[in-house]
């Protein structure tokens, strides 16, 4: 019957034991502790929706999901992502005349995965959604409160790069000739494969300033400085709204003295298409993939039927947690060993510990098997063996 | 586009809004503060599972299972509770030498529902395992804890009941004939339906004294006095050492000073096989479900290539809060409305507020759509629209 299959799990899926558990706690209490100060709410949703509601409306790949049958015959998903549900929470509870609503999430999320390959196929995501606010004050205000979650996650290095989809889109079509080039070029930038991108741009044909202007963008990163660059560079009217809204979201953060972990990627783009304005991008120094991204999204509710805009994050916990990487040492509970004799007194000994705020472990010594690899796992240990109660331990 | 079945959600799937939320985490974290007290440490699996590792192990029955199939075509199931996942990774990870491991735990688990009918299909268990300690010291700690974790849970009434399994087994097989009446009888008594009991046994072909004492099943309850009660009217031996158990315990419990919310019950059974000893049912006074329930389960470890016996129970979140049913009134945020103009000032002013711990809504004014009920969501609002700065507000 036992068989080495008993002990496994399906591929991507992880178990949190106690260490690490401490450590996602303590690090995602932090950043929620910081999120509620802002004025944000936390809410859940269901692990299951049905894919007509929630699975199709997902920025999440089809082949990426999880599906199942309900008893019915309705076609299930486990959530891909925490803002299409919130969407449709938002939708039918909480958006009222259309007012600003600042709502949280910390949540498991599942992404179907083809084969073992180190990629979790679920994990949990830590966000917020700013709804119904359409002023670039919004986007100022969820890129203040990512810095303060970032901060209050204890990253000892995180940098945010922001860009602006809209500004990418019309550079691209503008200059590339066609949609069918602008997307090949999205998706190489996408891939942050810039040699690629550079190679694909100079085979196109296309008037060669074009060619010299595309090769340029990936290098329109830095401070708000690169907004004037692009802004000098474009031809009339190309962009040109997208990076004033950068500009004064510059300025606003500036003089909000936000701006340390803060600079501008222009060729910045997303494997999400919902985005429509200003998206961002976390990463952390030692980490090979994005610790979070965010943006607007002001075309999402139309699919529940309202017109409302909205701007929000997700960052992931484990890779947080991967960047981090340690943890304080855990107060160590004291273990008092009894003999049945003096389980009564232990008990209640303990009692009173605990009352003081103090982790006590009671155990009886008829229940270990072996007393010298228990013990090992307490540094405070005390022994109640015989009729006079307390006998100090090892 | 929008449509009414886009904001509905799978049978017996539910939304977590705010105020539940605040509740849920706050009870729980007094549950999980208590726990730690004990020195249980806490950990998590998983959501989806092999149904070969865990799904056929798990006590809940086959057609409350969600199953789906991975890309490679195994059978996968959303876990159905944690006491099997946690014994697949005990087995693999955590038992060394058998001694004994404290393991807690408090996370969704899944159930298939026929049809809507109030139901969960998803639902947060909070629970702890006792693992690797074959004492009647490991269930009285266990007790214990459960009475502090409800005691911390803030509950205004709950009620413990502690019955053993072996007993009712040894009883009904010995008095009712055969495993198929005894099995009949174990139904109906599960289903608490004393009515149809005590009619089935007034109809079984046995012999009046049988009868007469299995009629009586039902009564065996109350205090440790019932323990000598059941042990006069058996036939020699038959439930003995069960009974045996239940006293020892009794005693254990009584001069722990921790028997106040409890009570037996010897005719207890439960849905879950698994079960080999001791087990308990929790009841809250107005809610028609237990709270939660648990006991010894010797047997489970063997399919994971252990002999471990064990211990343990697994709370209701849902229904403890349902028992609770109020909460602390929130503390409101402030909320700055502000012009854009005073924007940084807004924001600076509220990063102070923030760093000495209070909450606080920054909102620009053009964000707004209806400021009439938007500022009815709040009773702190300061607006911040001049050139001076501050103005006191509604």
């Amino acid at each position: 019957m036992p068989d080495i299959f008993m002990f496994e799990k399906p591929i991507g899926m992880r178990d949190t034991l106690p260490d690490l558990f401490r450590l996602k706690e303590s690090v995602r209490s932090r950043m929620a502790k910081e999120t509620k100060l802002y004025g944000y709410r936390f809410l859940d949703t269901p692990s299951l929706e049905f894919y007509e509601t929630v699975g199709q409306v997902s920025a999440i790949k089809d082949q990426q999901l999880f599906k199942l049958l309900d008893k019915e015959g309705h076609s299930l998903v486990l959530r891909p992502d925490m803002t299409s549900p919130i969407a449709r929470v938002a939708s039918s509870h909480l958006l009222k005349e259309g007012n600003p609503l600042r709502m949280a999430y910390s949540a498991n999320v599942f992404r179907a995965q083809e084969k073992e390959g180190g990629r979790l196929a679920e994990f949990e995501q830590f966000g917020v959604e700013m709804i119904g606010d359409k002023t670039l004050s919004a986007d100022a205000e969820v890129l203040a409160l990512l810095t303060s979650v970032l901060q209050a996650a204890g990253l000892p290095h995180y940098h945010i790069t922001v860009g602006h989809i809209a500004f990418v889109q019309e550079m691209l079509l503008h200059y590339g000739g066609n949609e069918e080039q602008a997307g090949m070029m999205r998706r190489f930038l996408f891939e942050k494969n810039y040699v690629g991108y550079r190679e694909y741009v100079m085979e196109l044909d296309l008037p060669e300033n074009s060619r010299q202007i595309l090769k340029k963008l990936p290098e329109l990163k830095g401070n708000a400085e690169v907004l004037d660059q692009a802004l000098e560079m474009m031809e009339h009217g190309v962009g040109t709204a997208a990076l004033y809204e950068l500009k004064t979201l510059a300025s606003m953060l500036k003089k909000a003295g936000i701006n340390g972990h803060l600079s501008f990627d222009l060729s910045l783009v997303s494997h999400m298409d919902y985005y429509t304005g200003i998206l961002f991008e976390v990463l952390g120094s030692h980490i090979g993939f994005p610790l979070g991204n965010g943006g607007r999204y002001n075309e999402l509710y139309r699919n529940f039927g309202h017109d409302a805009p909205a701007t929000g994050f997700g960052l992931r916990l484990d890779r947080i947690i991967e960047a981090i990487g340690e943890i304080d040492a855990e107060e160590q509970p004291l273990c008092i060993i009894y003999h049945e004799a003096q389980q009564s007194a232990a008990m209640k000994k303990a009692a009173a510990l605990r009352a003081e705020g103090h982790a006590v472990v009671t155990q009886n010594i008829a229940g270990i098997v072996e007393l010298d690899t228990f013990t090992n796992n307490f540094t405070n240990i005390v022994y109640m063996l015989d009729s006079d109660g307390w006998e100090a331990g090892s």
